[in-house]
């Protein structure tokens, strides 16, 4: 490797295998770390959340209202989510992961009924266990619609992928 | 649960347990997520990063130049870490984790040679096989040096930790 002076070409070329591996890591993903801006600070905070994809092939979470990542993503809805592809055994960096920008929508009860009530029949299908919590008072689903994404699947297999490239 | 319109209550008090249980995540952390602010546009960006803890107890991580985190760190050198107690079973808001905002420095091997040397020691003993690239010209050692921290040890159990108590 050469230092980074000379802009290596270090992205290869989006294709369906990319695009594959970018989908079914995001229909496994139950759980992905999310990154917003602290409000007042604008500090990077890096939060854990359950997702599960919606039928329109974008990210759900549901957060509680008294979450540091609620409160930041009200005041600015721009965040990221890192998905991984499994667990690790060894060097961390050899499992394929993924950050997709998104922009984050609260699927509020009074304003967004009807897409409140799928989103949470998909999110429910991923992660059952939700249901003991999905309709208290604090807690909403946010649907983060995906923008674009790095997908680094290993050492020297880096891709770029465009929201197109991310929906089934 | 009441909404929080109120401001509950929802931070308990930081005793020993929290105290010994950041340190135990922190130490035993092979993976974490990585908040930074993306170059030019600011997004929140969420990536992995592999690290180990230093004998002064900070965070370090060593990092490729190709990467978007070591570009984001060099324009902005607030980010934060999200660790986690272990892997997920079930429901993932189960398991304890913790968010900590830190200040990024680069180890540099010219102007830091003896920290970026005691800091190589220490990451390797952690991450043995990080020694096949850890002196690539292209890596480098950082020091996330930790300012603050909230852990949310399960529904309930948030507590918020000062730097001090982030040191064992």
């Amino acid at each position: 490797m050469s230092a980074s002076q000379d802009k290596p070409k270090v992205l290869r070329e989006t294709d369906d295998v990319a695009r594959s591996q970018a989908h079914a890591m995001l229909a496994y993903a139950r759980v992905a770390a999310l990154a917003t801006h602290e409000p007042g600070t604008q500090w990077p905070l890096a939060s854990r959340v359950s997702l599960a994809l919606g039928d329109d092939g974008q990210p759900l979470i549901l957060i509680s209202r008294l979450s540091a990542h609620f409160a930041a993503l009200e005041a600015d809805a721009r965040c990221s989510l890192l998905v991984s592809e499994s667990e690790i055994e060894g060097d961390p960096l050899r499992v394929a992961r993924m950050t997709v920008l998104c922009q984050a929508l609260r699927l509020d009860r009074a304003t967004h009924t009807v897409e409140r009530s799928v989103a949470r029949a998909a999110f429910l299908k991923h992660q059952p266990e939700a249901a003991m919590y999905a309709d208290f008072g604090d807690f909403d689903f946010w649907r983060l619609t995906m923008e674009r994404a790095s997908l680094n699947a290993g050492f020297g297999r880096a891709y770029s992928l465009s929201a197109h490239d991310l929906l089934p």
